[in-house]
């Protein structure tokens, strides 16, 4: 974790492999790594590929609280539409994904297809002995805009899934693969919490990363017995601090997605600051895995304005310069072009004063009070992770924002998608 | 012209070649077409390569009003915070250029050097025979933030350019070639108005598509007699519907400056709609021939915005559009990927309806009432010239901001500038 403005708690008391008594954060393991969770991925034939391209996450219980944030896009994906709704009774039993198509820009006609897929999941569900309803099973897609999903593939996938499913961490990683699209690894942590409760996660894509929009979808679980209420106070705190920091090319996907459930079934009550830190450790280290995954990426990229008046004002700077393409890709060429980045402060929504700003690559300074420092076209930027700090000199707050480089393989990638 | 929004009496009245009683545009003249103005362009030695680097615009008058738009960025370099104060009187006798370093970001050592340049112009032309102040000089520079110029080669050169400043049609070009960068031909234009008044121009690089920021530096000149106030007010109108709305890679360099000179050497008082025509469209040709020549550019891309409820609206949607990276990167694939287009749309500043948006790439529907039309993905975007026109079904207001896609080449170019 490399933000400054990470809650401190979670740096101190979350190390992995750190002696019982503090949290153990896991990367091998997901979804199922909390008491209660079944979970499954299996090839339904929606990729054209043949690879796995459905995952269900299952909620024994005994309890059935849930939370979701969703893209902030005005253009919502009909999976988004539904699983929004049927999130405002906080209670989830099921999350059903797919990879293979974003069934977004598909009318009421593909708004449709996701309520049918919650049907079957539902039906499929009470067949297999637990009486569920399709509002308690949200949808989640991921793919190329503007085309139906095959529903008799879906569906005759629903039915095989429910199946499938099983109860040990295999079952997580399954689905960790199955909602993959051009994510070159599967994306899962898990955290151990010494008082006996647990928080699994996977995810996919990242912001718009990856070709066609890269949804990035993630679901969450825990056995920690929480309120609805706890999981989206938990939730929001997170991914405000975590994905909505990951920014790779400054655009938001139709169809982004990430949910929490709980099934209690640890039956140890959970505090408000202990969840918090627990979830914000998960969303951090799979934001992290994301980041490093990133479709084209040559350099990870972590801008960290500091000296802004509100930490709002520094999340903005840092964001038009981790927007910016000739920022991106001075890096990329491992270029200490520093004036790029003062020209990218400068036309960001926030007051600043040109003759205080101070940046830092990788540590060493490369421009105070506005002008450069000695040396500071030197400076090397040749390994993979770059820090850029920013100092605006105006006040105590901060704030930091991953991001990547811009390079031939992200223009290469993107320019030949859907044809 | 292809912006919808352009004011119909250009449209209408000024056509190359067009019969005597209409406007004509010519391409192969700029700022010596108006009566009054003398230029010149030399080699001073500031670029490492020896082309040429500085140029001179000088207003003989017999009137010396100017008026003066410059870059938004925060950061400003040097120069501009020079000639924005001279400007404050409305009057201009002279503007030097270089081109080999952008004065931005060098402190109160490069403001001292930018006011020596001024001074260095003004005892010139006061040696010449036309007594001349510091404070009606502006001064322009373009080239890699954060370095100081070389002061001996500058004040060298100025005293060199003076003496070499024509008259003629050519002094004007050798000006438009010595302000290039990475440009790869000069920009120039002039309208020839049919009651005896000319307006004139040259331009360089554009928004920030070249590397390092590729300063937007312009140049206009008229004979027609116009109080600073029409200057003003006519330079303001047409910036803001021509390079205002070219849009490469939504950054904006320290450096940008348009100014327009009167020298009223016609004789003939204008008024103000005829002067707001004539001055948008030499703008707008300008724009135009930047765009063509745009880094990296494989693309020349119209993004226009119908059916918004303000002109605001239109142009921020069509501006966000314009800057998405994978709206770009799958243009320069010629790929129809319209859920691009949307996805962009529904990140916009804006409240749209996602169920009433309409979409056409080169005048075939691909997108209506927010989902696809059959054949969409077939359009042929193989061509140079792609036109983007999104109706949003809410009102009557639109507009059209001009881009280009986002290719290898503009990486490239991008990646390896400073070092």
């Amino acid at each position: 974790m490399t933000s400054q403005d990470a809650p401190q708690q979670a740096d101190e008391q979350i190390q992995p492999g750190a002696p019982m008594g503090a949290p153990r954060l896991v990367r091998d393991q997901g979804v199922t790594a909390p008491l209660g969770f079944r979970a499954a991925g299996i090839a339904a034939g929606i990729k054209a590929s043949g690879a796995d391209d459905l995952a269900l996450v299952f909620n024994e219980g005994p309890d059935h609280t849930a939370a979701g944030v969703f893209t902030k896009n005005q253009v919502k994906a009909a999976p988004v539409l539904w699983s929004q709704q049927v999130l405002t009774t906080g209670r989830l039993r099921a999350v059903i994904l797919n990879s293979g198509g974003a069934n977004a820009c598909t009318g009421p006609e593909g708004f449709g297809d996701t309520h049918r897929t919650a049907e079957a999941v539902a039906a499929a569900l009470s067949n297999w002995g637990t009486s569920t309803g399709a509002v308690e099973v949200a949808v989640c897609s991921t793919g190329l805009i503007g085309d139906r999903l095959p529903m008799d593939k879906v569906l005759a996938g629903v039915t095989e899934i429910v199946q499938d499913m099983g109860g040990g961490l295999s079952g997580g990683t399954d689905a960790a693969y199955a909602i993959m699209t051009t994510d070159t690894v599967p994306k899962q942590a898990a955290l151990h919490h010494p008082d006996g409760w647990n928080v699994g996660g996977m995810g996919k894509g990242a912001g718009m990363m990856a070709p066609s929009l890269a949804t990035m979808l993630c679901v969450l679980t825990t056995d920690a017995q929480a309120s609805a209420e706890q999981l989206d106070l938990a939730l929001r705190r997170a991914a405000a601090r975590t994905f909505d920091r990951l920014d790779i090319d400054g655009s938001t996907s139709t169809n982004d997605t990430v949910l929490l459930l709980s099934s209690g079934a640890s039956q140890i009550p959970v505090g408000q600051d202990d969840l918090d830190a627990a979830v914000f450790t998960v969303c951090d280290e799979l934001a992290a895995q994301l980041m490093a995954d990133a479709e084209g990426v040559t350099k990870r990229v972590t801008i960290t304005v500091a000296g802004a008046v509100m930490e709002d004002d520094a999340l903005a700077v840092a964001r038009t310069v981790a927007r910016d393409s000739l920022v991106k890709t001075a890096l990329f060429g491992s270029d200490a072009n520093w004036g790029r980045v003062l020209a990218a402060v400068g036309i960001s929504p926030v007051t600043i004063d040109p003759d205080r700003i101070a940046v830092t690559f990788n540590g060493s300074p490369v421009c105070r009070n506005g002008h450069g420092v000695p040396g500071a076209r030197d400076v090397d930027l040749s390994g993979t992770d770059i820090t850029v700090d920013i100092d605006l000199g105006l006040g105590d707050a901060s704030a930091s924002i991953r991001t990547t480089d811009l390079s031939h393989a992200y223009v290469e990638e993107n320019s030949a998608y859907s044809s």
